[in-house]
Parts: structure tokens; C-alpha cells; sequence
């Protein structure tokens, strides 16, 4: 039977805080067990219909990872086009990928078409398989971060152009592209609000109906 | 500084195990600090830019649980109605949702023209504002567990309905409904395999590029 005393509590909040997305990567190398250690926590992941609908590419070689870092730097000129002023310069001096140096690189998919879990729960909400493969992420980013390694989720990049480099089946959608490595530092505070360009809300946003 | 030991590695993973779906739930009500301790869960969660997308409402009233039920038994009989012989019988005889019983519910929605963040990171992947909002929810979810509570996640529903019954604004679009309260059994099997609908897959789908 399961059971969880308060100081376990007290370190999961801890995790919850101490959590950050990483872009600033140590460059040695990670455990290949540490690293598998990692990804085995999908298998205990909540998914639709148990639909179990992530499907993981391990970017390794150097062509891939070429292509990876080239989409990025595309992707974030363009969104640097879309800011003006003193709020461009200041995105321009933000890190936004560790894709660089960071030793281990996954792009994260959902098979939209999967057999598995026969389409249970999704005939109105098919975007459920996606949000299944986000969990299962949210549950590595806190395992890794146990074991003082750090992940950054790079979303500054054109998915149906990393389906095609990584040459991916048709039914396949991008939902992260994943650094995985030791991180530089560790802080309490996101590296968003250290820059400037961001805060944590004081409240929570709730009504009631 | 922070530091996780064996055991709450060991703790963290059998939490992991021990979250389920929970759609059976006793209707006695849960204490008000729970209920707020299990939300504060959300001012910790990673977002998008540090947007903090999340916007929850909380459906207490009996016209808007009302909609929300009503709203359920139209996308299940819909959803009963794609599925063919013994198919159709086992879907018919499982239970996808605590609506009924269970003494807190949540509609947790997108903001998806917030300013905060100011953008970053989804001019390629907007959708990562929703993503940003499933990862609190994870959080929730686990946070919850430890206090023996339980969550279920209903999608069979529509969205739009949801949208329109709670009168939310324009921009925020649903990502789930949330059932909270104290689960009837406790059980490391998921109810679907039980049940007979689906089975863990036995590993997990990675390739290399």
C-alpha cells in the first residue's frame, strides 16, 4: 500500500521549485543508465485510453543534430524579426536552446494515428494524445532533476521541418525537443525572470461557476 | 542547495506508479486547504516564456455541473456510437468519468492571447501554451497523490460546449476537466487494464537518428 510521510512531501515541493528548463549545458557526457533511467519513467506515465502515444527520437549523429541546430536558429531569427526595440535586444541576449552543448538530445512525438487504447477518450478532444506525451515529459523533468541533471524543452523551431529531417512516419507530430544534461547552475529562479523578461505571477488565476 | 536522496528517488517512482485516473470516487467532500494546497501546485509548474497560461474555473454550482454532465453523456454516447459489437459492449461497461459523485471539479483552460511572456517561445509552436498548462496539471496530479486524493481527467467532451456553458472568455480554449476527491479503491493497475481494454505497452518506442 502506498503512503507518503510529510517530509516526502516537503521533497516533492521541493523538486517542484528546484525544477528549471535548462539552456546553459555542462558538455560531459551523461551515463548511458542514467539516461535510460530517465526515459523509463514514460512507461509510468498516464496516457488517453492508454494510448501510450509518445514515440521518441534519440538525435545523435551529426547530421541530425546539424539540422536540428540550423531549424532553431532559423526559427529564432524569426521570432527575434518579431520584437522591436529594447524588448529585441533584450530577447536577443537570452539563451534559448542549450542545443549546442547539451550531450543528450531527444525530439519527443505522438502518433496521432496509434491503434493503441482504440481512440478512447479522444473522439472530441483528439489533442489528448498530446497532452499524454506532455505528462510523460513533466514526469522525466522531474525525475532527471533528482539526479542533478537538467532538461530544456526548445519550442523555437518549425515541427513539420524537424518531422521531415528526422524523417519521421506521416502520422508522427512534434510536441518537444528535449536538451538533457548537467546543467551549469542551479538557481531557484527561472532564467526568464534573472534576464528581465518575465515574472511569476503573484496569485493564481481561478473563478467560480 | 538541494539534494534528493535514494530513498525519495524511490518515493518519487512509486508516486508515479501509484497515480491513476480515478473515476470512482467517495463523495464525502475534501477540506478546503486541501483543495488549495493541491492548486498552489500550478505556481510551480514550467510555462511557455513564463506565461503562466493556466486560467481554472472551478464548477461548484448545480446549472454549471449540470451542463458539464450533460455535456459528458453526449460525447460518450457519440463516442459509444463509433465502436461495433463486443467493442461497444466493453466500452458501455466502463466508467469514464466521476462527474457524478466526485465533490470538486475543475475546468482548466489556455489563455491562448495572454500577453504574459510576451510570446516567447511559441511563435513556431503556439501550442505550447497548452502544453505548458498540461505540465501544471501533472504536477497537480502527483501532488494530489500524496495526499491520497485522486484525479480524473475527463475528455469526452466537448470543448466548445465547456467554452460556452461556463461563459469563459473569448481566447481560452479547454484543455481538461478535472474530477477531485477521495478515490473509492486504490490500485496499481490502471481501471482499462482491468477492465480489459488496454495493457501497458511492454517498452518503450525509441529510435536513433
Amino acid at each position: 500500500m502506498y503512503a507518503f510521510s510529510d517530509d516526502f512531501r516537503a521533497g516533492l515541493t521541493d523538486l517542484m521549485r528546484w525544477r528549471r528548463d535548462v539552456r546553459q549545458f555542462r558538455s560531459d557526457p551523461v551515463e548511458e543508465a542514467l539516461v535510460q533511467e530517465c526515459l523509463a519513467t514514460f512507461s509510468l506515465a498516464p496516457s488517453v485510453g492508454l494510448s501510450e502515444p509518445w514515440r521518441i527520437i534519440r538525435v545523435r549523429a551529426a547530421p541530425a543534430r546539424a539540422a536540428m541546430l540550423a531549424n532553431f536558429q532559423d526559427a529564432n531569427a524569426r521570432a527575434l524579426a518579431g520584437y522591436d526595440g529594447e524588448q529585441a535586444e533584450r530577447y536577443a541576449s537570452l539563451k534559448l536552446s542549450g542545443m549546442s552543448e547539451a550531450p543528450e538530445q531527444f525530439a519527443v512525438f505522438c502518433d496521432e494515428e496509434t491503434g493503441k487504447g482504440a481512440g478512447l477518450g479522444t473522439a472530441s478532444m483528439p489533442e489528448m494524445r498530446r497532452y499524454s506525451v506532455v505528462g510523460a515529459i513533466t514526469l522525466m523533468w522531474l525525475h532527471a532533476r533528482t539526479r542533478g541533471l537538467g532538461i530544456g524543452w526548445v519550442s523555437v523551431l518549425d515541427p513539420a521541418l524537424v518531422c521531415r529531417d528526422l524523417d519521421v512516419p506521416k502520422g508522427w507530430s512534434l510536441v518537444a525537443y528535449l536538451c538533457l544534461g548537467w546543467p551549469r547552475d542551479v538557481s531557484l529562479t527561472p532564467e526568464l525572470e534573472t534576464k528581465g523578461w518575465e515574472a511569476r505571477a503573484a496569485s493564481l488565476h481561478i473563478e467560480d461557476r
